[in-house]
């Protein structure tokens, strides 16, 4: 099945949800006959950017790679969804500049919520003083100021999440029409 | 029009003609509906490699990003063009272990060839002692030992160099055998 493509650009705090929700809309997708695919922080951070840090320089570096990258799949019908933290809003918006049907999706939960899951033990390290610049805790977080999704993960399912995405995706036109009955299940 | 994707891989010294056929062999199969991207040695360097050096291990590090790119853009059907020099035989192997339908192609050109082209003045700063570990000069290449295709630049023309490429992926099947009949006019 031949699409536009389109990024999905998830950003949000970690343990926001962003993986989860990425691997669920993947399954979806590729359900659907389209080419998907992931580019996850850490996958990243191993394959294209190890030896880059956590100043706002290097995560800005970081960025920029997993947007070219993005942009190379999505201008050539791939759906490509990426799951980084993302914290600075500039460069979200460089980003976007540089990407035809950019979705930016804000994974939007509490801290409290986020820490309270602290699923790799990250916040726990990060509040003893054992990860310095750790974003949340002490490293900013600059939340969206125009997400065309937003995703409350503390009271949404990951299925209703994905949903909204789905159906910001279909109405844009971003894939196949064909689907947009799926849409209206969307609880926002 | 759909297809399986390949990765086209260009390994040769500077100057040798790697970007020229590159280009003409984008041009070809683009005209022919397919989906092409090129990832350029220096376009790589600037958005996915900033900050690394011309060491053997930023030399590799900086392939495996490319082979990384490559493998996502051509598991989803498009053919990734690579023209970077990977002067190393065990990273070019490692690339290509991780990597579906890999096609090397070993752009050979003496070195006094290139040199006499010297297209960016590179190889005459090299000489002069300007440019440290400039590859042919003070720094080795490892010559494919059994690359698909090998074009002989200093005597194939372009399109004779871009023909044997096109012939190569036809006879694989990664690219439609529809057209299989262009690869009769190779000169090999």
């Amino acid at each position: 099945m031949e699409t536009l493509g389109a990024t999905v650009w998830l950003t949000g705090l970690s343990g926001s949800g962003k993986t989860t929700i990425a691997h669920k809309l993947l399954k979806v997708l590729r359900a659907r006959g389209l080419k998907v695919e992931i580019l996850d922080g850490d996958v990243v951070r191993t394959n294209l950017s190890k030896g880059l840090g956590f100043s706002k320089e290097d995560r800005d570096t970081n960025i920029r790679r997993i947007g070219f990258v993005a942009d190379l799949l999505s201008r050539n019908g791939i759906v490509a969804i990426t799951a980084a933290i993302s914290p600075y809003r500039s460069v979200r918006g460089e980003v976007r500049e540089n990407t035809e049907r950019f979705i930016e999706v804000f994974v939007d939960a509490p801290l409290e919520v986020c820490e309270s899951r602290d699923v790799k033990g990250m916040y726990a390290k990060a509040r003893r003083g054992e990860i310095k610049g750790f974003t949340g805790i002490d490293d900013p977080y600059e939340v969206p100021a125009a997400a065309e999704v937003v995703c409350h993960t503390e009271r949404e399912t990951v299925d209703e999440s994905v949903e909204k995405i789905l159906a910001a995706l279909q109405a844009r036109g971003h894939i196949p029409s064909a689907y947009a009955a799926d849409g209206e299940r969307t609880v926002c």
